[in-house]
């Protein structure tokens, strides 16, 4: 820090049961200096998807390139590049890129969602 | 929520002594059930400039158009699209845009840094 480019930063591939072809960055978080939030971000490659689950936490994200469905509580919404998105806590979610190009987004949670 | 489109949401010129051309969006806060953090948006019209001044607080930042100085305590960041930054708390900061194209990016704060 204080500035770090999105393309310097390590990507690694999350092994999560339930995740398909997605990458994670962490370029905001406690090492950065910030308590009690962390900034990762997310990319699915075509037919990529996070896994389908919920937990107490909440999710900031904002879409910084390409298009994908985010699904809340079984609906889905269509989702693009400059959308912002609040999944509720304990609400069900998934992010899934059925398309042929990356889909790529940030999304903050509080500490204890980052492991 | 729980998708907003960036390009809906209303901007407000923002008021602040030292702010020059300067227009804030609020995607994500309270209104939305974030608890303790308000992710803004800024967007600085060419020769626009935020104040010059520090707080107690931090501030988690990416950039999502154009390019720009990040001032952090007497010295110059040159970001652009896709950077990350973070400003510690009490640092003396300011972003500005010498350019001719718009700068526009993400502040997140604690909630008592938005005002």
């Amino acid at each position: 820090m204080p500035v770090r480019k999105y393309s310097d930063l390590l990507a690694t591939a999350v092994r999560m049961e339930g995740a398909k072809n997605v990458f994670k960055k962490i370029p905001v978080g406690a090492s950065e200096g910030w308590d009690g939030y962390t900034l990762r971000t997310f990319t699915l490659e075509p037919g990529g998807h996070t896994p389908r689950h919920s937990h107490d936490w909440e999710h900031v994200n904002y879409i910084i390139r390409g298009r994908g469905i985010l699904m809340i509580d079984g609906k889905d919404h269509e989702v693009s590049e400059r959308d912002f998105a609040f999944v509720p806590p304990n609400s069900a979610h998934q992010f899934s890129n059925s398309n042929d190009e990356v889909f790529e987004f940030i999304c903050i949670v509080p500490n204890r969602g980052e492991y």
